[in-house]
C-alpha cells in the first residue's frame, strides 16, 4: 500500500518532470506529459522501423523506396497491426496497440488514455506536415527555376490537361454508365483531378530524374495542379453548398494563388542577396540553415494563411534559395533533416489509408468496386494522355510524363473527405473514390520508374550523404 | 452573405486540405488542423527569430550563445511579449498574441482557440524535448566514453558534494534563520541540488571545452547528479506524502538507473558492430542517420519508461555510438537536426520562465525575495565548492568544475512545481525556489566563459558546418 502510494506519487512526480520543460503543472493535462512523450517517441520508432524495413525491401525488389514506406505504413496502420493510429480514422485510444502497451506501463485510466492519444497523433500528425514542408522545400532546393520557368508552358497544359480530361471522363461517365446524380458525379470528377506532388515528386528524386526535362515537366506540372485543385475544391464545394458558384472566391483564389508564385519568385530575386549576405554574418551555429529553414516556415505560413497549401510555399522558399550561392551547403544541411521528417510523412499516410474498403467479402464495398475500377480506369487515361499534350519538346518520355501525374495520394482523400462531411457523397462512392485513391498513389511509384527505366541520365540521388 | 458562405465553407475545406495528412477528418478537432500548423508555424518562427537574435547579439558581446537564447525566450515568452505562451502558465488562449492573430485571419470561436492554443503548446513542448534529447545524443556523441570512465570517481564525488552541500546549507538555512517548517525545508533544499545538463552542456560546447577534463567532470557529475536528483526527489515526494521515506522504492531506482547506465555501456559494445553492420548493409536515404536516430529514440524511451529521464537515454546512446568509426559522418548528420531542434528547447525555457516573481514592487513578492537571495547564495557556494572536492587532477580548474555545476534548469522547476502541487510549500518559498532557478540559469553561461577564458585548449566547436 505504501508502495503503491509512493509510485503512483513518484509517477506523477516523475511525469511531470519528464514534461520538462511543461514544468511548474498546474492543469491536470501537463500531468500526461511523460506519456506523451513516450507515445511520441514509441511512434517515431514505429515510423522509422516501417519506413527502413519498407524502404529497403522495396529497393531489393527493384522498386522505388518510397513504395515501401507507404505499404511499411499500411502495414502498423489501421489496415494491419494498429500500430499507428489516428483518431480521424475513428480510431479510439484502445485500438492503437501503443496506447495498450502505455496503459499497461503506467495503469493509465481511460481520460488520460484519451487525451493522451490525442495529443500524440496530434504530434505526429504536425510532424508528418513538417515532414511533407520539408520535402518540398528539398525539392524546391533540387529543382532549377530557369529550367522550370523554360518548361513552363509545358506544365501548364500537362496539368490543365491533366485536371480537365479526367474531370470529364469521370463526371460524364459516372452520369451515364452509373446513373449517378450530377452533383456527386462532380465531386467524383473533382476528386479524379488531383496530382500528390510530394508522391511524384520523391519517386522522382530517388531516381535521379527530378531534374530531366520529364521530372521538372512533372514538379511543373503538379504544382500548379496543386492550385487548380484548391480552386476546384472551392468551386464543387460552394455547388454542394448552394447549387451556384461563386465566381467572386474563384477569382480571388486564382489571382492570390499566381501572385504567390509569381511574388516569391520576384521576391527571390531581391531576398537572394539579403540572404547570403545575413548568413555571412552570423556567427554561431545553423548561421546557413536557422535563416534557411525560417524563412521556408514564413513562406509555408504565408501559403497556409492565403489558402493555399503550405507545401507551396516551402517549394517556392526552396526554388528562391536554390538561386543563391549557398545551396549546395544548405542542400546537404537539409538532407539529413528530410531525413527524419520525410519518412513521417509517408508512413502516416500509409498507416491512414484504411484498406478494408477493398474487401469484397464484405456485401456493402462491392458496389464501391464496381465504381471505383471505373473511377480507376479514368485516373489512370485520364492523367497518362496528359504526356501527348507537351508540344515542342523532341524525344521527351511522353508516357513518364502522364504516369508522374498519377498518384492522387492525400490531395484525393480531401475531396472524399469533404465529399462525405457535406453528406453528397453517399457510401458506395465514397468507398470507390477511396479505393481509386489509394490504388493510383501505389501504383504509380512502379510504374514511373518502369516508364523511366531506359532513360540514360539517371544518376541516382539515393545515396547517403557523407 | 454567399460570399461570406463560400468562404467558411472554402474555410472548413482548406482546413480538412492543410491539415493533411489528417484526412477524412470525422472528428470536429481535425477541422482545426491547418490552424494547429498555423500556430506550429508561427511559433517556430518566433523560436527562430529570439534565437538567432538573442545567440547572435549574445555572442556579440562575448557572452555564451545559449544564454541569448534563453533571454531571447522570456522576451517573447510570459514575461514580455507573450508570443509565446503556454497553457501550462495558466495562460489563457487568448493571452497569446499568436493565437489573437490566427484568430482575427481565421474568424475563430472560443471553443477553437482553447482547442488549437492546447495542441500547438502540446506540439511545441514536444518539439523542445525532441530537442533537448538530440541535444544530449549530440553530447554523447562529443564526449569520449573512455575519457568519462577516466574521471568517474572525481564526477560521482563532485556530484555527490554537489548535492549534499547545498541540501544541507540550504535546509538548515531555512530552518533555523527563516523558521521554516522542516519538510518545507526540505523541499526547497531538494531543490538546491538540481544541476541542468543541457545548460551547462551546452555552453561548454560553445566555448570548445566539452572534452577538456573539466567539461567531461563536469558532464559526467551532471549526469550522476540527475540520477541523484531523481532518487531524491522520490524521497522528498514520498516523504511530503506520507511523512515516511520509502526505501523500497529509492532502491529500485538506485538499482534500476545503475543498471540502465552500465547496460547500455555493455550493450553498447556488443552493438557498435552490429550498428555498423546495418548501416553499411543500408541502400535507401539516412541509411546511417535513420538507424542512429532510432536507436536514440528507444535508449530515451526505455530510461523514460524506467523512471529515469528520457535524455539520459539519449545522452547514453550517444556515447555507445560515439565508439563507432561512422561517429564523424553521423555527428556531421546530427548537427543539422540539433540546429533546429535545440533551439526550440532552450527558447520555450525561457518563455515558460515567468519574470513577474522578480518584481519587488508587488509586496507578496519580497518575502519570496529575501529567502530568494538567501537560496541564491547557497545554490552558488554549495556548486562552487564541489570544484575542490576533485582529487588527483593536477592543475584542474577547480573554480570552472564548480561553476559548470551551478544552474538548475528545468530540474530545479520541477521541484517547485511538486512542492506547489502537493500543498508543502507556501507562495513567498515557491516564488524563492523558481527566482533560484531563474538567476542560476542565467548567470551560469557568463560565469563559466570567464572562469574558462585562461584555458589553452578552446577551439571553438561554435563554427558552421561547411
Amino acid at each position: 500500500m505504501l508502495l503503491d502510494n509512493a509510485i503512483s506519487w513518484l509517477d506523477t512526480a516523475l511525469m511531470d518532470q519528464l514534461s520538462a520543460p511543461g514544468l511548474l503543472a498546474t492543469t491536470p493535462e501537463a500531468d500526461y506529459g511523460s506519456w506523451v512523450l513516450a507515445g511520441v517517441l514509441l511512434s517515431l520508432i514505429v515510423v522509422y522501423l516501417a519506413s527502413k524495413l519498407g524502404g529497403e525491401l522495396s529497393k531489393r525488389l527493384n522498386l522505388p523506396p518510397v513504395l515501401g514506406e507507404l505499404v511499411g505504413g499500411v502495414i502498423v496502420g489501421i489496415s494491419a497491426l494498429h500500430l499507428l493510429m489516428f483518431p480521424e480514422n475513428s480510431a479510439a485510444a484502445t485500438d492503437s496497440v501503443i496506447m495498450t502497451g502505455l496503459q499497461w506501463l503506467g495503469n493509465l485510466d481511460s481520460e488520460a488514455m484519451i487525451h493522451i492519444f490525442q495529443s500524440q497523433s496530434e504530434v505526429i500528425s504536425v510532424l508528418a506536415e513538417l515532414g511533407v514542408i520539408v520535402l518540398l522545400f528539398e525539392i524546391g532546393l533540387e529543382s532549377d527555376l530557369r529550367e522550370l520557368t523554360k518548361v513552363g508552358y509545358q506544365a501548364a497544359i500537362v496539368a490543365v490537361v491533366g485536371v480537365a480530361a479526367p474531370f470529364i471522363l469521370g463526371t460524364v461517365g459516372l452520369v451515364t454508365l452509373f446513373h449517378v446524380p450530377v452533383i456527386p458525379a462532380v465531386f467524383a470528377g473533382a476528386a479524379l483531378t488531383a496530382t500528390s506532388i510530394g508522391i511524384t515528386s520523391k519517386v522522382l528524386s530517388e531516381l535521379g530524374h527530378l531534374k530531366s526535362t520529364e521530372g521538372q515537366i512533372i514538379v511543373g506540372a503538379a504544382v500548379i495542379d496543386d492550385v487548380l485543385g484548391i480552386i476546384i475544391l472551392a468551386v464543387v464545394a460552394s455547388l454542394a453548398k448552394t447549387g451556384d458558384v461563386d465566381l467572386l472566391n474563384v477569382v480571388y483564389l486564382i489571382v492570390s494563388a499566381s501572385g504567390f508564385l509569381l511574388g516569391s519568385v520576384l521576391l527571390g530575386k531581391f531576398f537572394n542577396k539579403s540572404f547570403v549576405a545575413i548568413a555571412d554574418k552570423l556567427q554561431t551555429r545553423g548561421a546557413l540553415l536557422i535563416p534557411a529553414f525560417t524563412f521556408a516556415l514564413v513562406m509555408a505560413f504565408l501559403a497556409n494563411v492565403i489558402h493555399l497549401e503550405a507545401i507551396l510555399g516551402a517549394f517556392a522558399a526552396g526554388l528562391v534559395l536554390d538561386e543563391t550561392d549557398k545551396r549546395k551547403e544548405l542542400d546537404q544541411q537539409v538532407m539529413p533533416i528530410a531525413d527524419i521528417l520525410v519518412p513521417i510523412f509517408f508512413v502516416t499516410v500509409g498507416a491512414k489509408a484504411d484498406l478494408s474498403v477493398l474487401n469484397p467479402a464484405i456485401a456493402e464495398n462491392r458496389a464501391g468496386l464496381v465504381i471505383a475500377t471505373f473511377l480507376i480506369a479514368v485516373a489512370i487515361i485520364g492523367k497518362v494522355v496528359t504526356g501527348w499534350a507537351v508540344f515542342g519538346q523532341e524525344g521527351v518520355n511522353r508516357l513518364a510524363i502522364g504516369i508522374g501525374m498519377i498518384p492522387r495520394g492525400e490531395v484525393g482523400l480531401v475531396f472524399a473527405g469533404i465529399g462525405t462531411a457535406s453528406g453528397v457523397l453517399d457510401k458506395p462512392l465514397e468507398a470507390a473514390i477511396i479505393v481509386m485513391v489509394i490504388l493510383t498513389t501505389f501504383v504509380a511509384p512502379p510504374l514511373l520508374q518502369w516508364s523511366l527505366k531506359d532513360q540514360a541520365e539517371a544518376t541516382p540521388e539515393e545515396a547517403p550523404v557523407g
